[in-house]
């Protein structure tokens, strides 16, 4: 362990006893760009792909490999640690005034199998970042700073989500890409399923929620702007999606007289990508799954199973751009004598972000002399679960090529740099709540 | 065994021996409708579906069990029976001129999984029938009579393929539906897969073939036509289609930015549909088969796995066609940022009937007092292959709906009753060919 940083850490205990801040520094304040990108390099041996990239699911050796080293990261920044009921990694530094509540800075290390080195951890080494370089810097925060490694976000924000909304039992059963089932999952990274209300936060228990994570889509990248303000996590529906017509020889019925559930669901995924690019707005409609029953060359097909999703941050346009397919697929059942019957298997509302946070993360990117843009967050993130509890705010950095999910994913250096930069001034601008 | 067609076998054997023919009675002749459907309602005991239908696939105990039935059946009209090297049932009537060429009637009682009652059957019995009504009337051909149950027509024509074009190595290695090799069956049915080379035949060595079959199509029904006069048995054509764009996050990349596989297949898909539809005739045009890769709801897809099917009575129109779907996915390709390949698996050339065989069975219905028409065949029969020895011919009868391969396939008792004499009058005229 660094002396300096020990020393640091000391300093900042005395101040914050001392209840002296040291707002004046604040605009001259920088994080260390070398280290933040030093650790992510480190970060990225637990689970390396023989590619590039990392495969560390949640709850695998190498998962506990990676957590391990965070754990001993955030203590080198003077965080005090625990591992809460749900197995999130909690890393607290007290607050001058102990009337506030925390402002809350996380993400997750977890990844998808065969994902990349950014997303998550990006957002994970920059929290950590922050509160070293204010440990070093010797700046006491008005309000408790607390630092979070959400578990498993990958596998649908299952750390963030136990502690807001709370695990079912199905959640628990669920197993994960290690093998193990959450539960199991939560047991060995140091939780403890049977004691989660424990973890349970309140909605006011926080002053904020800000994380940053890398775009994941190619906007920032395409268009050379440095960060993305996030305007909110859009809300996602998915819907399972049937067709029924005949099966029947495709060599003795003449084409008039076909019930072709294949045709049907051609019109349907061509209707899809008609009616969402038909509206102005960022919205995105996708049809990700689809078969053919019974499936041979050489036979009409009498049913196909597909999908459908659909994302936006308003809830009322997911709403009308099903009801555009709809119209759309009771012409094409009349056209084609077929039947279609959705059923809807997922629903997550849109989370926003909260204007005054929103605002700070701008001002203090503008501050910076960064170019930035207002944008949502077309994936999932734990800011979503968080934003039950408090306001949210998320900031972006660009993603080479809009690539994520994949060992070729890659963000910049200095954009790395720069997006922990604008979170810790967005922390410190948030603590002046005066 | 019944004395009367023991007797009526003898006195044929009497006649056929004194060349004593007795064309005189021909216009008056008929076949017993009772004896034909009682044969097709006892041959349905084997393999019966307790949904009604039959599941006899080539190979299988009750395939074997039903073969044994019809080989007696044949024995009782008098006909010589022997199993070919290739597992055919063959049953011979000698003709009254010694220098005459067989003409061989025949069709199959193997079954798809789950199939009907109908398909081959119908016209194996009533090949049968036209012998017995022959024997027991005491009519003398000109030329020997063969009437021949192909083996395993359902699993692509095999038993007729070994005799005209051969069986490749990877012919016989194909497991079947029964579990055994085609080798391995033809050995349980009696035939010998080291000496197939015995039962080749040559083009020339048959006078003619006459097959007759349900529809398998709705035509004949929806138009309340008697007979299906066939004009050809189509050509089909079969492509595997792999469609490349770019898998994707579904939620971070806008509408305008993807690569979507699917939404290629579906223009792909609507594409055939329409350009077949769009000349005149009766060619069809299938996509049967479709999968979307990863396949998940929130990735758009990457690739698609699809097929084509093109059937026409002419090659020319099947190559016409994929013209103009090529033409159609090159413009897809372009608008959509993906790939099209498509690779040729199967190649069925057309086999047009013969025109005297034709006009002799239009005539045989004709005076019979019955509806015609002419029409292709859209599924392939053993005919197709007999076509490579000479001139072939088919005769349709109306099956209910148009359905086949399906335990519901009917076909009405009069119908058959129809069919199986303009069979016998068809094969009258030809005999007649001074």
């Amino acid at each position: 362990m660094d002396r300096r940083v020990r020393l640091a850490a000391c300093l900042q205990v005395v101040l914050t006893a001392l209840s002296v801040t040291v707002a004046g520094h604040g605009p001259d304040l920088r994080i260390n760009g070398k280290r933040v990108n030093g650790h992510l390099l480190e970060l990225s041996r637990f689970g390396k792909n023989p590619e590039g990239g990392v495969t560390r699911v949640a709850y695998s050796d190498v998962d506990l490999q990676g957590r391990a080293y965070v754990i001993q990261l955030m203590r080198d920044a003077g965080l005090d640690v625990v591992i809460d009921a749900a197995g999130n990694i909690v890393g607290r530094r007290a607050g001058a005034d102990p009337g506030k509540k925390p402002i809350v800075v996380g993400s997750h290390i977890d990844s998808v199998p065969q994902g990349g080195n950014y997303d998550g951890n990006v957002g994970s080494m920059a929290a950590i970042e922050v509160a070293q370089s204010l440990a070093e810097q010797g700046v006491a925060l008005r309000h408790p700073l607390e630092v979070v490694i959400f578990q498993n976000e990958e596998g649908g924000t299952v750390g963030s989500m136990a502690i807001t909304a709370g695990l079912s039992n199905d959640d628990l059963a669920r197993t994960t890409h290690s093998g193990a089932t959450v539960r199991e999952g939560i047991r060995r990274i140091g939780g403890d399923p049977d004691r989660l209300a424990q973890a349970i936060r309140k909605p006011g228990d926080i002053a904020a929620y800000l994380e940053l994570h890398i775009e994941q889509g190619g906007i920032l990248d395409a268009e050379d702007v440095d960060i993305g303000v996030v305007e909110g996590i859009v809300g996602i529906k998915w819907w399972d999606v049937t067709i029924e017509g005949s099966a029947n020889h495709a060599g003795t019925t003449p084409m008039a007289q076909r019930r072709d559930a294949l045709l049907a669901a051609a019109r349907y995924v061509d209707a899809v990508n008609r009616v969402a690019r038909a509206r102005p707005g960022r919205q995105v409609a996708t049809v990700g799954r689809i078969q053919a029953f019974p499936g041979a060359y050489n036979v009409i097909p009498g049913k196909v199973a597909t999908s459908l999703e659909i994302r936006d941050l308003d809830a009322s346009v997911i709403d009308a751009i099903r009801q555009d397919v709809q119209r759309e697929v009771e012409l094409t059942a009349q056209d084609t004598g077929t039947t279609f019957t959705f059923t809807l298997t997922s629903d997550t509302v849109p989370a926003p972000t909260d204007t005054r946070v929103r605002r700070t993360i701008d001002e203090a990117a503008a501050r910076l002399g960064l170019r930035r843009k207002s944008m949502p967050s077309g994936a999932g993130h734990d800011a979503q679960e968080m934003a039950r509890l408090g306001p949210i705010g998320m900031i972006f950095v660009p993603s080479v090529g809009g690539i994520s999910h994949s060992p070729r994913e890659f963000t910049r250096p200095e954009d790395i740099t720069n997006g922990t930069n604008v979170l810790l001034h967005a922390i410190l601008g948030l603590d002046d709540d005066r």
